[in-house]
Formats: C-alpha cells, sequence, structure tokens
C-alpha cells in the first residue's frame, strides 16, 4: 500500500528557489576573473539563473543536452550550475588543468552543445576549438566590456545573454531522476569516465553535505569554496550553502595561500574545503607571516588523504577544526567525514587527532562494508582491511555511456577501488588503492604508509612507491623521491629512516630520486606514469 | 534522460540499520511504566526491532496491514515504529486521552489487525475491546513476569514474542512511497482524520529535523522526547535520532514538571520538545523549586502558540534557547522552526525574542505561500495575512479513505487552515485558524491575539475567544475565561485591560465565565464545542 504524501519531486532547482525566496539578501562573494570583488546574493542569483535558462532554450537547448564549463568557482558558475540543472539539461564541469588531449576528449564523449567559459581559458578554448566539432558556441563568462578579441567566430557574451531574458520564466517541474551534472573523474587509474547525477541524487547529497554530522553547513556559516567547482561539484558545497542560505565566498582564479587568506579574513569565512596541497600552501603562508585565523572555526581536507602533522598544525597550532573527508567522483563525493563523537570529547588531544587522522565516519545515506577476495564481508573491528564497497541514492550505477562496463555487483555495491578498514563507530581508514597496494609474499604493503614515512625522512620533498616484480616475493616496494633542491640525502638515509617505524618486509628494496614526480589535474600523484617509466626497472635484491 | 545512479530507495529502516552500525552503543534511556529506569542502545534496538518484524511475520501481519499502538515514548515503542515501518507495515500511532468512543471509532477506521499496549492501557483496551471487532490481538509491551491478570483472552507478551525469533532477519526493501505510518490529527476542528505517511516522506523529514536550520539534531545531542509518540510521530525525533546517532530519554508515563525535570539533569538532555502546557508545567515546578538547567541547551515549542513570556522565561532567566515551531500532522509535522538567522547575532534580546515569538522559519523541503480568498498569492512583507498553503515532500496528499474529499488544489498546494503572514526572511507568523478568525464588518479579528492579551488580565486563567453572529457587524468576538479560584475580576475589569493593547473594534462585545474550558487530546482549546454551547447565545450589543 502507497501512503498518501505528495508526489513533489527532489530538484535541484527547488534548492536555489528556496535561498532566492528566504534567504534573499545573503551574499555571494567572488573574486572575478576580471578583477574586483564582486557581491551578489541569492534573490539576484535565482533570478538570474532563471533568465539564464530561459536564454538556453532560446539558443535551442533541451532537456537532456550535456552544457559544459571551463570556469573558476564563481557567481556566474554558480548561476550556470543552477540553470542548466534546473531546466532539465546537464551540467558539464571540465577541469581546465588537464591535458588537452584529455579536455577534447571529455567534450567530445560528453558531447556539450554549449561551453561556458571563463576569460581565463579563451586561449585553451582557440587551441582546442577545431577539436570540439560538435559545439556550437562558447558563452563568455563576462560582459560586453570585457569580451575578448577572438578568431573564433561562435563566442557568445554571457551577460548579453541574460540580458536578453524576462523575469517571466519559473522552474520545471520534471522527474527528479532526471540528470542534472556530468563530471569526470580525476583520471589518476586510468582514462577520467563520466559520472552522471540526477536531481534527486544531488538534494539527498546536500541533506548528508548540511548535516552536523556531515560538513554540518547552516545559515551561520560562510563558506569558503576552495575545491574547485569542476572537481566532483565542489563537494556539494554550492548546493549546501543554498539549501541552508550559508554565505558563499569563491576565490575566482587566485589560489594561492595569500589570496585565499585575504578571503578568510575579509569575508569572516568560518569553513573552507579543499584538498591537501592547497592547504600544505596556505599554512606556509600563514607560518611564514605569522598569521592567524580569526574567524575559520574549521576546515575540510579530502580527495588525498590529510597527513596527521596537517592535522594537528590546524588543531593545535590554529584552533581550527578539520574535518578530514573520503569521497570520490563516483559518490557525489562524500562517503565519510571525520567528526568526533560526543564520547571522544574527553580524550587527551592527541587521541582526537588521531581519530582525525582516519578519513572519517560514514555519513548516514551512504553504505560501506570491506570484503575479501570471494566478496565475503570482513569485520568492522578497526583492523581487518579490505576491498572498500559502497551503496546509496548518490552513488554510481555505472559511467557514462557505459564505460567500464557493469560496476554493481548482484546487490548493488560499487567496488570504490580503495582498501580500507572500517571500526565499530563507523570510522572508515584508507589502507591504499587496491591498484598500489604492494603484494609482497602473501602480505600487502600499504604504498601510502610507506611514502608518509618517507616524507618525514630529512631533505625528501615527495615520494611515490609503487610495485616492481620480484622472482621471489612477487612485488616489493621501490621508492621514487624527489629531494629538497641541494640537499645531500642519499637512499641509505632514507632507508635507515624508515627503518625506525616500518617493519623489515615492509622496508623498500631500493629508492630512486627523480627530479620531479607526474600528477593528475586534481594534484594527486600519477602512478600510472610512473609504473610505465619504471616498468623495466630490476631491484638490486631481483 | 535519467542520470546513473544507484536506484536505492528511501527505507525506514535504513535510519535504525544506520545507528545500530555505526552507533551502536549510544544509549536509548527509558522511564518503564514497570517502574525503573531501562537502558538499551542502537545495537540492540535495531536487533529487536528485526526480531519483532520476523515475529510480526509469524503473526500473519503482511505489508500495509494496520498495527496499532497506545503506548507511552519508550524503547519497546521505539522498537515498533522500526519493526513495523521497516517490514512494510503500517505504524497506527493512537492518542490514549482521545474519548473512548473517538479511539474505537479511529481504530475500526484504520483496520488496525494487531495493536501494542502499555500496561497502563489494559483497562482502557478491556472497556473498548467488544468495539474493536477486528483486531486479531493486542500486544502487552511487558515481559511475562509482568503480564497482567485480564478477561481478554487475545492478549500476546512483547518479550516472548520477540524472543521467538533468530537473528536471521534483514530489513527487506520495497518501494519507497510504500505506507509507512498512520497517525489522526488532534480533532480540534472536526472528527480527526488519518495522515497516511510514507518511508521516503519520514526520511526525507527526518533530514529536515537534523538540519541545522531545522531542530538541528546531532550525535552530541541527548533528546527528551516530550512529545508522545502517538502525536504526529513525536514531531519526528524518533527518527531524527537515528539518522544521526543522538542519545534518546523517553519520560514514559510521568509527564509532570518534576519527573521532566529530573530526567533532565540525570541524561545530560540537551533538547526536548513538546506543547506549551507541559512547558507550563516544567517552569512551574523549576521557579518553585529553585532550580536551573546544567545541560538543557534549547527546547522544542509548537502544536500550539508559545507566549511570548514563556519564551522569555526559557531564554532570559535560564539560557535556554527555544525554537518554536510551527506544523500539523498533515505535515509530518515539521513546517516552520524559529531559528534566529546570523544577522540577528546583535540584536537586542527582546527583538530577538521578537523573532523567536514567530511561528518560525521556512524549513527546506517545504514550500509554503499565503492566499488571498480568491486564491492570488499575498506579498511576503511580514503585514499581509492569508490563507496559508504548503507543499512538500513530507506533505500529505489527502486523508486515508479519502476523509475530507481532494485537499489539493490544481497546483497540488495544501491549505492548512491556518491565517498568517511570511517575510522576506522566511519566517511564519500564525494569526488564527480560518475557522475562527472573528469577520467583523469586513476586518478580520485574531481570536489568538485576544486571547493572549485576555490572559494577562489579573485574576484570568485561562481564555477563549470565539465569534458570535452580530446583526449590524457580521461577527463580534466573545471572551470566555476561567477566574483563578476566589478572585472578584469581573467582565468589567477584562474589557479595561484589553483596552490598553487592542483597538477599540477589536475588543470583544462580551466577557462570560465558566468553571472550566474544553480541550482536545492534546491540549488545545476545543472551540468547535464552545461554539456549539453558545450557539444561541445573544450579544448584548446586538
Ligand atoms: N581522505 C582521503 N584519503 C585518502 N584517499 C582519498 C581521500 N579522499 C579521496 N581519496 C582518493 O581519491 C579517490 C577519488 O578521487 P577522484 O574521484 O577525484 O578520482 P580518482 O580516483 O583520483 O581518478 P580515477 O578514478 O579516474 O582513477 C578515492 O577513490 C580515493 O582513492
Ligand atoms: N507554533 C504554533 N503556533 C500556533 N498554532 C500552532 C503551532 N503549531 C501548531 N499549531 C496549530 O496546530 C495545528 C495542527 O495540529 P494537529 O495536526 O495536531 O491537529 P489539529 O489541527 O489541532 O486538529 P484537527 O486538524 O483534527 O482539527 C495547526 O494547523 C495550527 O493551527
Ligand atoms: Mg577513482
Ligand atoms: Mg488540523
Amino acid at each position: 500500500m502507497l501512503g498518501l504524501i505528495q508526489d513533489r519531486p527532489l530538484l535541484i532547482s527547488s534548492l536555489i528557489e528556496y535561498s532566492g525566496l528566504n534567504h534573499g539578501d545573503v551574499e555571494i562573494v567572488s573574486r572575478s576573473v576580471e578583477g574586483p570583488i564582486h557581491r551578489t546574493n541569492y534573490r539576484q542569483v535565482n533570478a538570474r539563473a532563471k533568465k539564464l535558462a530561459q536564454a538556453l532554450g532560446r539558443l535551442g537547448v533541451e532537456m537532456g543536452d550535456r552544457i559544459g564549463t571551463i570556469a573558476w568557482n564563481g557567481y556566474r558558475h554558480i548561476e550556470i550550475y543552477y540553470g542548466v540543472s534546473g531546466m532539465g539539461s546537464v551540467c558539464h564541469t571540465i577541469n581546465p588543468r588537464l591535458f588537452p588531449e584529455q579536455i577534447a576528449y571529455i567534450v567530445n564523449h560528453a558531447e556539450d552543445k554549449y561551453i561556458f567559459v571563463d576569460l581565463t581559458f579563451i586561449p585553451l578554448i582557440e587551441a582546442l576549438a577545431e577539436h570540439l566539432g560538435n559545439v556550437k558556441g562558447f558563452i563568455v563568462m563576462t560582459d560586453e566590456a570585457h569580451m575578448p578579441e577572438s578568431k573564433l567566430d561562435n563566442l557568445l557574451c554571457y551577460e548579453t545573454l541574460i540580458d536578453g531574458s524576462d523575469d517571466s520564466y519559473s522552474w520545471p517541474d520534471f522527474d527528479e531522476k532526471t540528470a542534472s551534472s556530468l563530471c569526470y573523474t580525476s583520471g589518476t587509474t586510468g582514462n577520467p569516465k563520466g559520472v552522471l547525477y540526477t536531481n534527486r541524487s544531488t538534494v539527498l547529497h546536500s541533506f548528508g553535505v548540511c548535516a552536523q554530522d556531515g560538513l554540518g553547513i547552516s545559515n551561520q556559516d560562510s563558506i569558503l569554496a576552495v575545491v574547485p567547482m569542476f572537481h566532483a561539484n565542489a563537494w556539494g558545497l554550492v548546493y549546501a550553502a543554498a539549501m541552508s542560505g550559508a554565505k558563499m565566498v569563491m576565490p575566482g582564479a587566485a589560489m594561492d595561500g595569500a589570496s585565499i587568506y585575504e578571503l578568510m579574513e575579509a569575508e569572516e569565512v568560518t569553513v573552507s574545503a579543499g584538498v591537501p596541497t592547497i592547504w600544505m600552501m596556505l599554512l606556509a603562508h600563514v607560518k611564514e607571516n605569522n598569521l592567524k585565523f580569526s574567524s575559520m572555526k574549521r576546515t575540510v581536507i579530502g580527495g588525498s588523504a590529510a597527513a596527521r602533522t596537517m592535522i594537528s598544525t590546524f588543531v593545535e597550532d590554529y584552533g581550527v577544526n578539520v574535518v578530514h573527508a573520503w569521497g570520490m567522483t563516483e559518490t557525489s563525493p562524500i562517503g565519510t567525514t571525520g567528526n568526533l563523537l560526543k564520547k571522544h570529547a574527553d580524550l587527551p588531544e592527541s587521541e582526537r587527532i588521531d581519530i582525525r587522522t582516519k578519513q572519517g565516519r560514514i555519513v548516514y545515506g551512504v553504505e560501506l562494508k570491506i570484503t575479501d577476495d570471494d566478496n565475503n564481508e570482513l569485520p568492522r573491528d578497526g583492523v581487518a582491511f579490505g576491498d572498500l564497497k559502497v551503496r546509496g541514492p548518490w552513488i554510481t550505477s555505472g559511467y557514462f555511456k557505459g564505460e567500464g562496463g557493469d560496476t554493481l555487483d548482484e546487490d548493488g555495491w560499487f567496488s570504490t577501488g580503495d582498501v580500507g578498514t572500517l571500526d565499530a563507530d563507523g570510522y572508515m581508514q584508507i589502507t591504499d588503492r587496491s591498484k598500489d597496494v604492494i603484494k609482497s609474499g602473501g602480505e600487502w604493503i600499504s604504498s601510502i604508509d610507506v611514502e608518509n614515512e618517507a616524507i618525514g625522512c630529512p631533505g625528501i620533498v615527495e615520494a611515490a612507491v609503487i610495485a616492481i616484480p620480484h622472482p621471489k616475493w612477487d612485488e616489493r616496494p621501490l621508492v621514487i623521491a624527489v629531494k629538497e633542491q641541494g640537499h645531500g640525502v642519499t637512499a641509505e638515509d632514507v632507508i635507515a629512516h624508515l627503518e625506525s617505524t616500518l617493519a623489515k618486509w615492509q622496508l623498500p628494496d631500493d629508492v630512486v630520486f627523480v627530479d620531479e614526480l607526474p600528477h593528475t589535474a586534481t594534484g594527486k600523484l600519477l602512478k600510472t606514469k610512473l609504473r610505465e617509466d619504471f616498468k623495466d626497472y630490476v631491484l638490486k635484491s631481483a
């Protein structure tokens, strides 16, 4: 028997309509690409997003069409998020840091009809345009006064487009499972694959982000979205902010420590989110200049593991809470968030930091389990580790256009490719990626563990650990490291350093030095490239 | 185009499964009907709810069957909430304070197959049993040792039933729109009508309750559910607690000020929720005994309007925040909640209390509008008032068995029967119920306003205001009041008192005194009865 409740769809447009009506004068502050700080509010963003939707209709955009963006975090990008998804089309955010060939591959794979571009990326588009045959036009996110000179003849001006609309547009109703946005994975383990979110999944995910045990977003917050809007929907912050009426602060193109810090202070930012690399830059800036944070309450760190030292620096030196979070493009992305429980209140700070170093607790809405090679569930005891599987209403069911084939097992679980532990409080700890784990004589060595220890060796700036085939042990670890400029650290020094914390069988067999390590567009170590580069490497021990 | 996201239903069982797995040792503390305080936790409640579902299956209960409860707030009632809805049946909570005939009407209308009863209500059931022909059995919420002597031959023992189950039951998957629970309205304006919730509506409503701008429930909370579980799902607290892993404290049958206060202190309660009457009793107790609250952070007041003095007493005298909330059985029930916005932080306390006196802000997920008699939307300016309409994924679409006919207009809006204002920040203020408003010479007089002012007159304990027909003005207000024991207050005194705050045309034409005013089972003024009693009353002014 079905219940008797209104059949209202969960639509992305309801988020901005809500804030437009009920938090109309809450600010959205952006560092614009054109230069100055720009201030708008939810009332205006909702009104302009509707005008944009109306304008796209005039351009012939239909429900289901993919519309690309190559843009920084800013208010126009927010308007595009709502305008495109709100009319039932698909907002496809593109990472401009990808290699140009990857960008062309993604745009063509997605079959983007139009692409919104920030001024910064006009040269990129000009270089690529001939490979993007299906794109009808590029909408430059600026006003007439700032329109660039360009050899391209299909450039449109964003503000002119909007000016052509009136106030008559209302958000349409449609099936909540309608595709809303498309985001490709980072390409760390292979070619980027498209994840196609729905209106429903986005609204549900926003509830998870807003939950106090998620990222705890409320109208008391001023949110600095450091994580780019082209990276897994800026971790849902844009939607969560509208759901809760939080102030938004958008950094635009200026992602250096000084610029980020300046915004935090000027806009009384209470919460921020980003990958570890960004926080390293910020902390360096703050330390060098002897600064402190006057409004920041917490920062969300994810995308790669946050090192214990980074967490303790934030918490102990600056009084900023750290929420360590794990997620994937495939999980919208929030899966686990590292808040402490009530029972942790009286623990010594160092134990509290140990807990924060884990990847966080399972958020309601997400189911996680770990399994062995035969898909048997392993205990949630914080010790057993296995393949991490995930299920839930904001988790992917398969990639765009069927790439990668069937991704769910018969009970509907998605295999993350990560290996980790779970405990009785729902905390998850990533051990490694399953492709990166080193299988040595039946035991597993976590490449992440060895990397983290190696970085602690004086003279080492960055380190990657990969598996090299070994006749006796199957695989053994190789450390590939970058030295501090002019430092005389040797392979023996590194191994000697590791001996103090690692078990003997976990010690790397060799250490080689390189000038630079390869990274993905989101700043992660690109181990596929390293494995390719070192595929003929023979260990001394072999 | 549909997106590619897992098709996971939003089920009530996922709430308790989540906390059972991830907040397993968080406590649920109950004052038991048998006597002592009882302590359990989410792990056990989840396990026992599954056993209960298995046991109901053995009794022949099927998906869609209605299963009644006549019970206080306690852990077994929580297990029933999850066990019944989790298996796809419908948990029908019955208000034991209704008149026996109303109870019989409701049970038969719902066609309850089994009814769970607390020991307290055995005499009630014995008296009613002969009128409840369709009920197969009554499951007494106790163990064998406490089973009552009874003339009824279809009493089952709760603990024995559960003991007959093993650990093999898993929560089934089914359509998220499956009916989960049935709750009848309070019967203030007519016969109680059944609202049939769904699994989906309950999960979505729980997100709204957990939101910081809703009731802000998190695992840091210890929640005292004073609002009964038979009154609009205890305002969703049971579900929100499981969603967030909050500790639950259940008062059982002891609802007096002293017992409530004792639990608050002993269980370090941080948040509580209930109707104004309960808080009046609690505040009287606390004042008389010169006590203070050591852990309470906020209290939720709703169901009827919270008086300004009650709010200011909590906030100013006791440092307890008040969240004034409005809702209806038909709205699951949360519609608006009275949290302050960031921009209110620096206002003087008295202005902050003015804001809290409104019925609260629109919660994301709920759409509210006010309309005139021709269904034109009125401005959200905090001044214009009109019929309050509501829409959203946890709002009723119609009553059980079609009572009351079509309830939605063509755009899907439900008419609340309340009259109020909305403002640009989403705050709503109830002016009156549309049936209670006094229409005098084209102007509307709020019966609530006049009542609130009349209560302020020395010597008046309680007052109700109803409309009496008038040849010239259509309707004029009559005050029906209860005097303080032995007080000599007169009708002239009351009118003189009102002259200081009300406009001349709002003044009541007469004041009559009665020994007692009629109330509904949830403690609201029963104006239908008053209108009946005074239907032949002739105003002196007529
Ligand atoms: N807090 C964290 N700690 C450790 N690893 C993390 C954390 N957060 C995310 N990750 C890693 O990032 C992955 C998700 O990243 P993303 O979706 O951006 O693409 P990718 O997996 O790096 O690229 P691709 O899937 O294309 O190979 C996770 O599977 C996990 O390996
Ligand atoms: N904070 C509040 N201030 C004023 N009135 C409130 C408040 N909260 C709820 N109410 C009133 O309570 C009503 C909802 O109550 P409920 O669903 O328990 O049944 P009822 O409306 O009293 O009874 P019935 O619908 O059977 O006549 C609302 O429509 C509103 O009139
Ligand atoms: Mg990946
Ligand atoms: Mg009602």
